[in-house]
């Protein structure tokens, strides 16, 4: 790998005399922590081709993504998913790069390309005002190259609802489950199947919900090995670490 | 009603110049408050026959329940529930009393008698751990006259083990659901049934629980119409609203 | 019942031969979960003339409210309530269904028709402030085929505003207590009437209020028995609850 | 006054010739704080016969009380309260000090001596468990030299207990308000009395009670005029104050 | 006392044979509650004339305070308190009714006349964004005739602004500490003053101030004697009881 | 598969007219759910050879693990976790079972057969006293057939420990990160692996640790993505979803 | 110093007889507290040259923060720093006063002069949404004499970023670690430097991070010594800290 | 310094040619992190003679203790702070090593050398019982080579207790402010000094104290400049920090 190269060029360099071992020294000192094979990192996710960057456009003016999108581009990178930004953001954006906007989600993808999918993720809601959370699951999913089956409105107060979908959840190689108000969603699903579940709690609801930290807890608490959980209305988080799972190798034995 | 006629006897007394107003003035105002009609409230119980008076024994000395029950005996009262007691505690009331005790649910019955059973109570709980709040409820309502059905350990991680016994949970009229971690029990039990659902939170578990906290968030929060909840652990609080809904007689329209 | 039957038919069917077992099952198998017997949830409330479906509006926009009620219509339903909407999706709706708007309530009865009343259900309120859920639990439970008696701002600082209603009190069958910072309405209404009491916290106040904890936490601390709680500012689910119990037909012995 | 006096003499010195003023100004700032005037703050008890101090029992060793205790009897005070100590520590302080110690307070009353009562208190609980922060209210009260009345178990739970107790309650000039889960208490007793009410919410209780926070919040929620709170549990807190209040003098127009 | 009387004049008329005793009961049993002698709660404040009545603005329409302002008027109250306000609707009330209005304070007193003030409360802050909160206090103990000194701006982070304003802390007889972030204000004035000390956590401040909720913890842990808390910016609460407490007569030994 | 031959067969019966089709409607309608082919959720762990069953051993006696112990014996089970029991119970355990005993981890493996390992997990720890957790962790992954490097100690106030660690980290599979006070290491770890990570709050610290709550709210927020939470010390719950994730096969693209 | 003189010119007056001494005991009662020499609190900043003054503008009208302005530049104050102040508060003030406004810190320096720097403060974050709060810090050390270093953006979830800047931290003699979510940044550095760490959690992020809650409660929890914290969003407070022991003297032996 | 005369003469080698650039690379990579240069960190205290190490000793057995304080000998240190550690524990480590033991700190310094102290730190407390935090912080301080001044039980609610030790507060370096109920301590301290103060809340007190949530919170909203806070009861760590700050050199200019 080029990293350990650079050092063993510099060991070189001393070897044969051309590099005081002072110098050396302080080269190795000075030396981008990443140089000394730490910058796996930083860079891995470039080495692989397809794999997107993440732009947090939440806290963002639009001219530091334009910044960041651009330099992004020089560096060939392709389908930058940008969360978190609003219609008119995403307006901003399209007049300088091409750029899938998905309004429920709040998320753009931009320098969208097709991507190859594999495996199978299903993201479930407990209700229809979970869906913008779950969107930006799914679509964070699908531009990794996963194949994702939504489920939503399948609230356990309406068992029959999410029992009339046993066949996707059960072939699924992880879910991801998004509910409000309802935290039991987790649980029982975390019963059905056999694959990871990633719990996402959101805010959605009143009263007693407390901005979702109610589902949030309740999700802590589900009793269903194999579950875990992620920040309240953490869709992106959840859509990638669903990734991540579905996208395992066999382990060698 | 003999309150109402009390105050009239009083009156008619004044009538036939037995009582002077003035006398009269005094006993009204003497009166204990209840003889105004607002009585109600504290001896309605013992008017019907076998409905049973309850001591909180938590904060009580065996000296004081001692007293209570002596007191009550006097009065003529049976089926005595006496709650949150230890073994040693009902045993030493058991040389004064007969008693029955119940360890699970750490509960007596002192004066027993065979109490009628009618209706249909169904008592579940999300494991086994939640059995002693479910104990209480259970024979709280049974002392109370109510046919009480448990299916216990029946936690929406599992979900057949919930569905397996659809049939008593759609034939009750009050279904009481406790569960501590797993407060997703009462969500999905108030979404099978089309009775009033009474949820308990218990505070089983650890962690996240903190102490029943969720579970009582959780359950608040529940998606299906028709579910209530009462404070964490309160099992006689339960069982008591159960038996009252359970046996309200049909409205007049 | 419809469901039983197509279960049935299909069991004819093979009996007749004219389905083998094989097909058979795979019918049963792709058959939604409903079909097998369970859906006395889902479709039960439409059997019983009259009995509303309920639309949560907070989280909806005006079309989807509208397409569900363009869709509930074909199915024949009448008084569904529309719960949570301003009076603008109100004037909206109203141009394609008849329909009648509470705007203190912030509630909507689309498709209204006379309902018959029966038993007695007491709203009441600790402050005039608390009204607004009061009127969603109230006339939830009206549409619902309840007479509610409104026992408005009887909260306990001032204890002879409830006291000189005891007599709607008394005959009550469910009582619906709705507090914001005064959580002590249902303590004290707990301890006066026998008949189960639904406490609703409201999110009225300051300060130390919490947005409505306060009052929770007091009502489930209630040492009333017969006293249930249900989340903050859930008018519906109280006034839907206290149908439930009034509605209770005697229990068979 | 002696302290401005004090002052005065070294500004008199200085007159004089007797001291210069470099030394004055040495002096002057070198005197304790209280030499200036302010000292009011920590002696002025001392100054009125009779008025108790006090020593918060619950973080000191017996040898630490013993020596204070000692100190106080060279310094001449009389009935010293001891609050929050066990049995044990009042039995080896009985054996230096007459005392009077009162169990279920928790509280003794060293170098006890008849004081002189006036003016009219009462002490309400809403529950028996309530009792021991009632008295030590109760008992702070009385050797701080006022009548009180003690009115427990008058939860509103039931109602007509507290109702037929309101003769002492209106002619109060101070009402200590004791509650733990009930913490309606408060609410209710400040309606129906116009003088000061003082809450103390207790930690007595379980579940959503929170160790009396619940209470807490409800009591400072309370709609009720006229009220106002203090610790949890802090009964000696609320008897101090309660005695300040019963013991104004008329103010002078 | 007046309701004796009429309680009497029904027993005089049974006596009399003018009235049927049964006629008397229906009469006493339709009598409001306040006719039973219970009524001081609720007209006791208008006996005395000049006690103002008040009515809680934040949740009420300017039209439902104009028609309990014309009630009130009907009644001959003067001196009425409306808290929590804007200026627009005090304009309105303008037209109507002759009304002082305090912008600060967002309270405005209609139908004023003079009052005589006596005795001397203190109303202290801690900061000056404090001070809508302390001006809500002071004119509400000013309206009900107390003499008040207001010491704004002088907390204990520059402990010498308190200190060279003792003099009318000293002569205070009732304090109220009125501060945000900085709820030490109440403890340093408990310990240097012996009147009572109301404290008032205000919603003033950022971060972990958490609205108040850090003053009010703060408050309530007081280590001073003397002093109880109000709700969070309850100024009308802390000046209605300190003119209590200003007012309290001596009392009989 | 079994289950669908059953209900094959009720319909061959129909076929051939040895059942009415109404019986068979009623046998469909009694058969337990998971004859309908749900059952998979609870018989699949015992399809495949050597997954192991778990007891969790916190709130049940020694009888109740013997009874399941011995039922699951019967049944074959081998490798059978039992969490969270003394070393007492252990022992008592050991009479009758095959057993090993894990003191840190306050767990047992009964019936212990050699279990084939693959893959890489890492467990890792903030400091020395959060081992306990993490060896529940990696006992279950071990049991379960995974390979598991330990990296304890390596909390981020002392950053080299971890960075030292980098070999084995950068090779998982799955890494569960414990830590308690210092809920950092998920946050760092996640930023340094490419595999999922799964965050373990532990209740170890003191003072505003708030018994794991810091930690947990730190892990939820944490900024690395591809980190996910479980409750507070649940260190099984982590080493089973490790366990998942580590045994993913390749997805078919 | 000027105020010890004060005191001493009074004491002079008296020695010369030009002044009584009872008239001497009024002017030092009525002197200002500072007279006496504590009030090296209120003015010692204005002594040493340069240092500046600070005006919290948040809960202020431009008119008041003018009105206080203009009587410091009358006493001859320079670098006076505004803080939580709008763009539009500060053009108005600008009309009248020289001031250098940051629109990012939301901060304005009034009658700006330059100033000598020494020492090294670094200001750290963990986001670029942080940056806010960290300008704030930065800025104000700058007014203050202090030499600052900005590391923003170098969270802990990408190490590499703060660990290739160890240079300017290891040199730092004061860190202030400005951090939402991501608590950890503090942790992280408090173990990595040897100088006194100031942590600042934002309010920065969503969910579970509860408004800084979260990270608060992380940097309080911080494994690191030698670090400690100042409120949510505080940068204010942790720039003025970070000046103080910036230049510290070294202390004598 | 050692650290980079390691990698120095791993480069000389490479120049000589007695290692192979290979190897030598190798042995960069295996080396400890430490040995690059970041090693300060963990060594750095050793350097400079006669500061402690510390051991944390509350989660770690007799034994572990042991051999950490057997492996630091080896190493030379000398002065090492064993914290939080029992009676008990101290006698038995005493066995094997010299070591005095302060059981009200509960806190030991193994191998104990005279220490040569300079500048000066105050360390107050509010009250008596919180002296056994301010202990921890006050020996930690002085073993660090620090002159510790201590003000114990200065609590604000006695301001004159506070403001007659002026004279060490003005003069200190760096004070220690370690108050339980009452956190207005550090409030005040701070306004009344111009150098750091560190804030200690310590989890002494009941009720709404919450175990030192409501001191920390105070202390944190502390409206006094340069102050911030440590964890509940971290003695140690304000007097590690307080020895930093006290130890300052003199910046340059």
């Amino acid at each position: 790998m080029a990293v350990k190269h650079d050092i063993l060029s510099v060991l070189q360099e001393v070897r044969d005399g051309t590099l005081s071992p002072e110098d050396a020294l302080l080269r190795l000192k000075l030396a981008p922590f990443e140089d000394l094979g730490y910058a796996k990192v930083d860079y891995h996710r470039a080495v692989r081709q397809g794999v997107p960057e993440v732009i947090y456009g939440q806290s963002k003016t639009t001219e530091q993504i334009r910044g960041i999108l651009e330099s992004m581009r020089r560096r060939g990178c392709i389908n930058i998913l940008v969360t978190r930004i609003g219609p008119d953001v995403a307006e901003a954006l399209k007049e300088q790069f091409p750029l899938r906007y998905e309004p429920l989600a709040r998320l753009a993808v931009a320098l969208p390309e097709p991507v190859q999918s594999r495996g199978s993720i299903v993201v479930a809601t407990g209700g229809t005002s979970d869906m913008s959370v779950a969107e930006e699951a799914a679509i964070t999913a699908e531009v990794l190259g996963n194949s994702v089956t939504r489920l939503y409105d399948v609230g356990v107060a309406g068992l029959h609802r999410l029992l009339s979908n046993l066949e996707p959840l059960m072939s699924a190689r992880a879910v991801v489950a998004v509910a409000g108000m309802e935290g039991a969603l987790a649980s029982v699903v975390g019963g059905l199947v056999d694959c990871p579940v990633i719990a996402v709690p959101t805010s959605v609801g009143y009263g007693a919900s407390l901005g979702g930290l109610s589902a949030l807890l309740s999700m802590l608490n589900s009793c269903a090995s194999g579950t875990s959980v992620v920040n309240i209305d953490n869709g992106f988080g959840a859509g990638f670490l669903a990734s991540r799972i579905n996208q395992m190798e066999s382990a060698e034995s």
